[in-house]
């Protein structure tokens, strides 16, 4: 589950471009030689999963080329508070100019692996997987997502053209289930798969007489679940979302789904504590 | 305190290319009838503070120049649960197309305005005043700090350009506090202002005898912000920093300090809870 | 099927700047007064199907936000030769400065349109479907896939990320099709779908074995495809690929098979013939 | 005829996003060993021109530094089916990855190639010389005029700036040849060539009358071209424009023209058969 | 000669965000209530030539575009000191945010167009040119250009792609005069024109022998410029160019040739003094 | 004072596209061997300071990363006529190719740091200190104010976000200095300076009674340049600005001031005579 430089080249250019807009690091430029040369260890304060490192060696390297970047950890890992991530090694300069980039990145894509390691953790045992959604933070989705899968939860659709989300309004608008399913099987390709949403288990009922791949059980409680779980049988995938935190991820999950969607691990995210010590 | 369209309309196109990949909503162009017109609210489910409608503007905008989008509340009120933000009128297909972009920028600002405005609201009858860091996300500085303004913050430095920031790294490889600052001095021309970190109280008496414009005060209690501020006897600016949360900042405002920075307002933001109802 | 001015705003502006490098058009300005209004058309000159009408306007109206453009005909029609398609009234150098991209675009997806057309007419009542593959134009891809979809066909995957397809290279290189079929099912998320390359009926009869969506069978004559789709007996959906022409498509889709795939439709275009008329 | 790297940057960067818009190659990423090495070969299954080898490279390049490229051929060389032009070697999973865009690139300047090299050899003798149009597919121009280069044709303008033009609208508008012609030279700058459309043997006796560069003569049957030719007298250039086909080429190029511009060889392309084959 | 909004929208863009980086102008935002309407006039200080007007047109219209602006003079008009260019009227706030911008772009096209008329005028009733060369400013040279022809001179090349010109280090790597020109006929097309540089009169006696354009006599003394010319003879144009100055050009002029490139005109550039006076 | 690559890669990319707009040189590409290896030398015609290696080494490095570069001064540096600055070994058509770009950055740079130095030299032994505006040209201003730094000059504000600087028009429609001052310290946040122009003496009594940071004296003759800087008597700093010249400067430097600002200094740009010899 590569992330190409390619794909994060733009954000994290972007990224150099908020904090050098005026061109340069007045304070380090200012106060620090030119060729002084040190060392620095990012390193983690708190136990947590590893996302992030290709953005941050990214981060340094973008800024200079000759700086020497060691990895002690690899996206994914489970880390211990205190564990060292990574190493740089050149220019004073330039470790002191890159760091906050570098750690802005790694702070959050560290977050969501972390949460989300916390969400797969609570539902070892049961079947359910944890998946995210849509609800990410403006120009960082592919990041995010990636930093979902390091953290072990699974990636739910990444725009609006690479599945079908059928959801209420659209059944509204579209006049009926039955209607909406035949339309999306008609335009939507043989490669790609059909979610509906319901919110009842009569709408369940009505739903199953036709062709879909995934069902959406919007806001159920765990009872209802079970029930939808068991009408269901095993035909079609079921994903419960709506309002799920840790405390309840584990009902949920025992109830049978196959998913459950968390909003929060992009939309709401904790940042891991990681820093830069210069030695 | 605008926030130009020129400023924000790149990270808005990006983030509607996010969703649109493919070039379509392959749901809701399969499903909804192409001239089918409606109308949706955004509403919050939440109390909070309103902050991002520059930006759900310009996506519903820049995906259908012909909806008619109308604001019922302003960037930086107060909203109640419940409370209606904007209304959008127009093709049915393009308020559902644009609908999760439109959502994500606002709730993630109005999230970071509604956290700030809850520190400033407990540092209330002190003179101290709540100031965020560079510790943003990727791509989303400019927007995260006119947050933090709607939210009644202020906003600190925006990169390594606009005002000099030294910490012990700087102070320790440029050799004292009193080379640090004649470099700062001569280097940062006379419209930047130059910050100053010191951990101790002794690193700050030292620190006095020269001349800067702002001190921060690094991860110091209560007891020795105090005694820090006396020191200082309003002769520069004081700013406190370092593990401030909505439990400590009360006290720290009481020292006497004027500034309180908080990173967690831009790295860990919790998204408020907003809506979309299609009537 | 919308195709969003946001989508394909890029290749338009870039398409203008091809022309306008040197910022003026030297025929046009030097010999056109500045403010000589006239008329113009845009005419097939053969039968076709109509595609690219928004990357046209959006030519023109780059240019000069005055021009009043009218379309009299709708991408996905059938043209006959002669028949008008727009017609576009104001300055008179904004028209003749933007006919050539105009009709770059226009030719181009139109020419895919009424190929892809001609495919699916020769498959007429056999229940097979045309679809496209990766193999496109670069930076046209997304405009291109529009053009299939608007000449009556599928579209396949839009990049490397939205199914998963398993050619027999990936087979060598992960030992086996059971062990490849189990990577991309814990990989690949519950909303994509899994498709599996065969050259042999015995790799499919070892495939069937196995749980997956879709199976693409390679160059396989009309026969072989026939004894395949027994085989396979409606459990996937069956995928032809391979030299397809519009001489053997109808042999092809008789044998049973669900979908035909034809590179040719997006790498070898022939431009339908357009031209545009001053009046 | 360089074709420098920085000219195909975008364009390739572009069209590896068209493939890895979500951040990954989901079937490569989740069945190849991110260390597994490899070696592949691009070969041509067809005789033809070489053209794209740095289009090539650059994809695999930019997808992966580490990637070792070989060139077996050289651009306009001609190629045997089933003779090698690149080998690539490294990492299997960037091997794979990078494959369809690289293709992509090199059998479509490839088939412009070829096909351009096919009329310059019709043309064999003749003292004709074979050029391209501004019918090129958007965003690819600099490529395709690249591609007729190295198949052995010349180009003829860039863009609307670099040579001036006089189609009939032009006449028309300008009010006369003469106007039209004495405009263009007052205005066009020294270092222009100005070139003139006629259709009508009148015309051309009209025209000749005035100073300018080259002659388009338009869609003229060979007599008529020949007696144009005779007309003109070497004393401006001869251009023969116009339904240009293999069948015709050679019959227009005997009646003494100097160049025979030909849209097909940019907007109707039919790509080389290359493939990749890994070892 | 149309200066498209397309062909400046990006530099206008850029030079926008150079001053809005933190995304709002703190002193106007603070201090002007954000619905304060007011009017301004764009006024020159100083005698000269207008030319930019598109430019400020584009830099007030891109931050507010429900800004009134009027022109009240044209590019490439004479104006008189104290003479009004435009007007603005609307919104305060944008007025005073867009000024900057707006004037930077018209001092600055507004003062070549004024030199290059100095120049234009001091040859006047010779049969002499003035023309402009590719030493521009990074980024602006088609703004750059443009002015130069609003100011009555003519374009030489935009860039390497446009036309030949064969300079000494050329012809010496070439290995003769007459090969590179062979060598430039051989490659060039049938549009481009081809320059060469000679020195000295030698120089000039063995280039006439072959086939080209455009002979640039480089750093001749008006004697030898007069014999250059009679040994010319109105077989090709000539151009003169180095080191010249509005103190030399009469004469120069006067020794008979066809263009003079004067590099100052776009590399040492005075500004025109124009203001903006609120009202 | 770092140069950061990052922050000149878009300019100087730009910069090489305006020459190889049609992907290739060519004269250049004509005549010169593929593979002719040559060395030149960039050298100074003029006394002067050097500015722009940075961007120079980029221009080529950008076209031709095999190029070997090497630098015989520094930015800053003081050059003799005649001098070497960086010579470039390789390719020899990759050497012509960037020439030109090269050169129009180094030129336009070093003119820049030439005349800054001027004026710092002009005002030496004295206390004023040479700053720049924001009359920058378009796109360079981050390059401008670079070298205006290496010509010993300091800097002003880089946007409108940076410093608060009220001006005239700012007052009057803030409704008074009192007002206007209050309301920049309430917004502006507590790292950002203020500074306040006056015309007079009799403005400049009134706003001493209040708190800000620098006082623009803007156009006062040096005697009432002497007497505001009495008034002040060192409690903020004074900058003098209006029209200053070489001829000026040290008249207003010797009346105390502490800074002097120079629109010239980056608005009308003489370029310091650099070329490039072919060895």
């Amino acid at each position: 589950m590569t992330l190409h430089h390619l794909v994060i080249a733009d954000i994290v250019r972007r990224a150099l471009h908020e904090d050098l807009g005026q061109g340069y690091d007045i304070t380090t430029d200012s106060l620090i030689p030119a060729d002084h040369r040190g060392k620095a260890v990012m390193r983690t304060r708190q136990d947590g999963v590893l996302a992030g490192l290709e953005a941050a060696f990214a981060a340094f390297h973008m800024l200079d080329k000759t700086l020497k970047i060691t990895a002690h950890a690899k996206d994914g890992e489970n880390l211990a508070a205190g564990q060292d991530i990574l190493s740089v090694e050149g220019l004073s300069r330039s470790i002191l100019t890159g760091e906050r980039t570098a750690l802005n990145f790694m702070t959050h894509l560290s977050g969501i692996a972390t949460q989300t390691r916390a969400y797969v953790e609570a539902v070892k045992g049961t079947k359910a997987r944890i998946t995210c959604t849509r609800k990410t933070l403006p120009g960082l989705r592919t990041l995010q997502k990636y930093a979902i899968r390091r953290g072990g939860g699974q990636n739910h659709r990444f725009g609006l053209g690479d599945a079908v989300l059928i959801k209420d309004n659209h059944i509204a608008l579209a006049g009926g289930i039955d209607i909406a399913l035949e339309a999306a099987r008609k335009n939507a390709g043989h490669m790609l798969k059909i979610e509906l949403e319901v919110d009842t288990l009569e709408q369940l009922e009505d739903a199953l007489q036709y062709k879909f791949d995934v069902v959406l059980l919007d806001n159920m409680a765990p009872d209802m679940l079970r029930q939808a779980v068991t009408l269901v049988d095993g035909r079609i995938l079921t994903e419960a979302s709506g309002g799920v935190t840790l405390d309840t991820v584990r009902a949920i999950a025992e109830t049978g789904v196959d998913m459950i969607s968390v909003g929060a691990l992009t939309h709401s995210v904790t940042a891991l504590d990681i820093g830069l010590d210069v030695s």
